[in-house]
């Protein structure tokens, strides 16, 4: 797409020096031919003033469809900017879950006077929907599908889909219901071509929906979206009524959203709510400084360890050099497992029951990089230190087992926090650091009074 | 999906049941009621002997997309144990992106065999996708789309559609191309629904058409996919000729794969081809060795500083114990940075240009969190060492500082490898805890020689 994004960007930048030299019939023509991403990055350029002038150069239509792809800050001035009635129009015109989206972030003076301004059908849709669970399937839904009746022809079917399709999210799978709404079954848009016209629905419908209930989790909604390659999904409540459906985009920006809370979790911070950029300073420090206080009160722990070995390194000196170097690399040897591990059961691939093949691999693994990394120090220690052989054997073999027991420790604490219902995600990096660097200092240190003959 | 999934295991249950009775009549009328997904779930579970017959029950049209699902083992045994008549007919049946997905993983031989049992055309179009370079659009796209012409009416797109449309891989975006197959507009089918029988495509289909170039790399496919929400995009070469289209449950997959390569890349592993437990202790070792060979050797500097100062802690061995601290709480404040960034850029939200705004944002995240720590810090060494003041401010300042700079480095040094084409995901926790662990030493034994009066 690179060379699309070059036009768009210098797109942008023509309509914003018409803007600028208020060639608005101009800019008019070229906005209703525009998509409506794009008309949206446009406007997020323009300060306050134009903002609202633009917006109001759009037909209706399109300017609701613009308006659900700004960022809540131009939502949030758009709406105090503009009449009641102009409000109206956009609410009612706008996809549940996208007011639902934007609803959630408003101040509450704002959100008061939106549902204000809504048709009492959809403020009630828009009431229900906000009382669903964070991060729950019905948190994601939209409202807006296409439901159809078992006795309709596919002629029928048609002829509805034409009728009320076009405010409809999707119109390709639509969802056939009791009179209790009660979901039935499913038929595409593709069955309906493919049969005759006087086919009965309850007769071509699949009966066996993938269907979600509205307070199931959203990751298990995204792990039903990839199993089975789905365009939409019908979400039920626990009487089997149809509530709401979600779309692949959402499904696709749940993902995303998932991902990077597993990024920050491992990376020892709570999870943000906004963009990195949009995030206060202050936001930031209290999302990371929890996670750094525990950890550091952890390494206290490993500094204590040294402390009880303050003897040795009295002794020998040259000791001390080595401990940075196995700090890392037992650090770095754990969190390649635990990253492994932790990755493996997100996307469903490593169960906790898998934990001893994990364990016996991983063991194996531990063995040869613990072999090739003592390897490569048993050489350079050898020509750096050459009369040392003892110094030499202690750190290589102490490399080696930390390895092994990095490996052992990374691959096993995520499965244990999953079994225990913690998060596999805080048996990260940072924390197997921590664990790590104790057991390999304790390892170093007890061969090193071993094999020097020093007091512990 | 709690339910449904343990509704699927106890079919899956019965259905292994069922083959090991050789109830084969009753369980042919269950295969053909289930989703291709979940047969292919449940032939998984079966032995090489038993899986082939399984296999040869279902009709033929869904034994190739059960085909489609399995594992490529499964494929290579299912391949090997049928005619070529009826290889014939699978191959000529799947999707060219299944089969060109599943000819890259089978041995030579197999390849052969299945390229000389696939039609001329066929034969053609899959040398044609396997040559496509890796995470390219081209490899990921597939030959089966609705190809229209403007001249169409709404009525001859139906006819077109209803006749060939059952062999694509999405009917509900249609793609009008020029006699050159050249590209010049999109209509979906809800446009086709909209809009009357004698309405010409060319005067509603969409020419600002959103299209991926074959050579373009994937990742600019799925930003495109979540910039847009599309359902499918066309793939063109360079004389804009449409090869292929690209279909949202492809993108969905390639999102996951692409977040487990940065999660693999940012803990220092070169990612890998497989599932984790599917791939070998050799290879996982092969993958991990050489960031653990190149950190280890970087962390000898470390361990150089430390020698530097070998009168300093000789002198006051204490110092040395809070060595660990100070290099975990370094460690852990610049991979929280970096992973922000690291992220950011990944979802495209953090640009190169943004460098000052972020630079001065972790400075002021580094100052909070840095305070934070230095505090807690000073009390606990003023009541566990209550003399040491001189002490106690080296740690708590060296402490202050190398959270400033580690916030600093962890956030420059991505954006400086995207700058210069590297990927920044090797700036994550290993590398910048690796040179995090020098800079917190280095000012830690500064500090200590000023303020203690200590010989460097």
């Amino acid at each position: 797409m690179l060379d699309e994004e070059i036009k768009i960007e210098d797109k942008i930048e023509e309509l914003l020096r018409m803007t600028a030299d208020k060639r608005y019939r101009e800019l008019k023509l070229q906005l209703v031919e525009m998509n409506e991403v794009d008309i949206a990055s446009f406007i997020e350029e323009l300060d306050s003033e134009k903002t609202v002038v633009v917006f109001r150069m759009m037909p209706k239509e399109l300017a609701t469809e613009v308006f659900a792809c700004l960022p809540v800050e131009k939502q949030q001035h758009i709406i105090t900017s503009i009449t009641d009635y102009e409000l109206r129009s956009i609410i009612d015109d706008l996809y549940v879950d996208d007011a639902v989206d934007m609803l959630e972030e408003l101040p509450a003076s704002i959100v008061k006077r939106v549902l204000q301004n809504s048709s009492p059908d959809t403020r009630k849709l828009i009431n229900q929907f906000l009382n669903y669970p964070e991060n729950s399937a019905g948190s994601v839904m939209t409202a807006e599908y296409v439901g159809l009746k078992k006795q309709m022809t596919v002629e029928e079917a048609f002829a509805y889909i034409r009728k009320y399709g076009v405010d409809k999210e999707t119109i390709y799978t639509c969802y056939v219901m009791d009179e209790k709404r009660r979901l039935e079954g499913v038929v595409t848009v593709k069955d309906l071509l493919m049969n005759p016209y006087d086919t009965v629905l309850g007769d071509i419908m699949d009966v066996h929906v993938i269907k979600a209930y509205t307070t199931e989790d959203r990751e298990e909604v995204v792990d039903t979206f990839n199993e089975y390659s789905l365009l939409s999904l019908p979400v039920v409540d626990k009487e089997n009524r149809l509530v709401g459906i979600i779309t692949v985009d959402d499904v696709m920006d749940v993902m995303e959203q998932e991902a990077t809370e597993d990024f920050e979790k491992m990376a020892a911070m709570l999870p943000s709510e906004k963009p990195y950029l949009k995030t206060s300073v202050f936001q930031l420090a209290k999302n990371r400084l929890p996670w750094l206080m525990i950890l550091m009160v952890s390494s206290m722990v490993t500094g204590g360890i040294l402390l009880k070995y303050e003897n040795a390194f009295a002794a020998i000196p040259l000791l001390v050099t080595f401990v940075p170097m196995l700090m890392d690399t037992g650090g770095n040897s754990g969190s390649q497992a635990s990253t492994m591990i932790i990755r493996g059961m997100a996307v469903g691939e490593v169960e906790p029951s898998d934990i001893m093949k994990v364990v016996w691999k991983e063991l194996r693994v531990g063995v040869l990089c613990g072999v090739g990394l003592a390897l490569v120090n048993f050489i350079r220690l050898m020509l750096q230190y050459p009369g040392q052989l003892m110094i030499c054997l202690t750190v290589v073999m102490s490399i080696f087992f930390t390895v092994i027991i990095a490996k052992t420790i990374g691959c096993t604490l995520p499965i244990l926090a999953k079994v225990i219902h913690l998060d596999p995600a805080i048996m990260a990096a940072p924390m197997i650091t921590t664990i790590v660097d104790a057991c390999s200092l304790m390892i170093y240190f007890q061969l090193a009074c071993r094999l020097l003959g020093l007091l512990g």
